[in-house]
């Protein structure tokens, strides 16, 4: 195997957050669930738009918060996303980059413009999110820098790529590069309604090793098997070489076949927004990973992120993870 | 007099947020006088932006900050200024008009961008801002609604628009209006360095009794008149019917011909960020006057408002500043 480039390569869309506060009243009169993540077409986005509150607007996407987080963390991290080469565009590239990553992507010429999702936080900490895709749905395998995952000891991607039709043949070749060279694929099951759009096609990706690791939280990961928590860890272990089932306030699970460790939540102060909490655990478990770190200091480094993210407005941290895992005595 | 439609109309430069934090020698590297608000063209802009960290956008512009915190009181609250019909136009757009005020400028539909302030908040909270007018500087006398500046009890304007050349007329032209149907102006200073573009026209402002009111802090005080603190306090009780002073965590002087009246600055927990500090104060000012309270309760409310914005980042409130006004016994 050849030395790598970057640490971990990611591939999703490329959205661009706009966070505002609401009440539960609110989600409930919109018609929407509650911490899930629902696609929407212009004309809702529009009537949502003009119903919400003043906003907060930052870059985002569900992978390219890990992989921000990765580079906050030391990691040499790379991101394949799709923009529009808009304003929002702009400021996506800006960021991304301003951040530590490599990102390359062609952002489109036309069609539509920079995705956006509308993330309402209610006064629980909890997000609920609507995305309109926008230029992110047309990510194609030729956006796809197969040096790039070819270099990659990790290449991580979301679930929601499934819904982008072109995404799906992008993530399947990136997977198979990266398998070609020898790397680790891992997947992030994202959402339980992203689960549950596609769940006989994530336990093929699973069951035919297409990918390697699999993060999922309990919802995504009881919806994926239709059954109950234990059942469904148990059908984990056996399908995939290592899962990650992120629990909440009680912690994650790491799962593989002849082991299970779980670590506990990381104490936190003040509760205020959820947004990027799965992304960042994932942040942090991967750069455990990277760094060769056994699976409860991966699991810490997880929930030191996640900690960190759900203490403030937006999916992007605002602190050196680095030096957060310095302070607490974790692998940098 | 005639009833009025508004308690306070704002004319500002309407300009687009992009925060990021950087350290003292990012701004000396850069060649950025601290805590001032510079103008810059586009090519300034795009190096400033390509070496800044991750950035966090909201809508801002000094007056729309106050007239945000004046609707969060509770006040009826117009604004005047100009955005392009941009994706960050209507971002603005949106969130004015979701905060509760009334904002009926027609969008500039070719020209420049909406204007964008690259703001750097150092770890000491001090912020430091580099503005790109863009559309802004477009504002004219023709987007000055006559009938709602006569239907507004305080018109409220910012020194910033002594910068588009235009933008004076329609100042001007706001304030004859004002004063026509038995109005108050009022002028905020905005910046040291503002005053320092523009001493002689302000001066004159105040000494024609184009505005009744003004608004500034030590350093923009002391530069207007040339002197030290005690000298420039009472020339400014000669020039102009109200002088607010505000002195940061030394609180705030209210002065008059006849009356110099201190109110001490409001405890914080921590200082995060003074990006709308003083924006804040003066809405909760002129809120007091608008509900008819003391010098010393405007004083009060303006510090309250003051101490929200400075405990996170941004320069919009993110707490019901009417629940606050509540809370601590102040006039709602």
């Amino acid at each position: 195997m050849t030395s790598t480039k970057y640490d971990v390569l990611g591939i999703g869309n490329a959205i661009f957050d706009v966070l505002v506060q609401a009440d539960d009243t609110f989600l409930a009169t919109h018609e929407m669930s509650k911490g899930g993540m629902a696609l929407i077409d212009e004309a809702r986005a529009l009537a949502i738009y003009q119903a919400m509150g003043p906003a907060t607007e930052m870059s985002g996407g569900s992978a390219a918060n890990t992989i921000v987080g990765l580079a906050g963390f030391g990691a040499r991290a790379a991101y394949i996303g799709k923009v529009k080469n808009d304003k929002i565009g702009e400021f996506y590239t800006h960021d991304i980059r301003a951040a530590g990553v490599a990102f390359d992507t062609v952002p489109a010429a036309s069609g539509p413009a920079t995705g956006c999702s509308y993330i309402l936080v209610t006064p629980d900490g909890e997000r609920t999110m609507n995305t309109y895709l926008g230029a992110a749905q047309d990510l194609t395998p030729a956006d796809i820098d197969a040096d790039a995952v070819a270099a990659s000891a990790i290449v991580y991607l979301e679930g929601y790529l499934w819904d982008p039709a072109s995404a799906k043949e992008a993530f399947v070749k990136a997977s198979t590069i990266a398998h070609g060279a020898g790397r680790q694929v891992a997947l992030t099951l994202s959402d339980a309604f992203c689960v549950g759009r596609y769940r006989s096609e994530f336990l093929e990706l699973m069951r035919s090793g297409t990918v390697d690791l699999i993060f999922a939280n309990e919802a995504e990961l009881t919806s994926l098997y239709e059954t109950d928590y234990d059942a469904a860890l148990t059908a984990l272990r056996h399908d995939v070489k290592l899962g990650v089932v992120t629990r909440s306030e009680k912690g994650c699970v790491v799962a593989s076949k002849d082991n299970v460790v779980a670590v506990p939540a990381f104490p936190i102060d003040r509760l205020v927004d959820t947004t990027g909490a799965g992304d960042l655990f994932a942040a942090g478990f991967l750069f455990g990973l990277v760094r060769s770190a056994d699976h409860t200091a991966c699991g810490k480094l997880g929930a030191l992120a996640a900690a960190e993210i759900i203490q403030h407005i937006g999916a992007r941290p605002q602190a050196s993870l680095k030096d957060l895992a310095k302070q607490h005595g974790l692998p940098v």
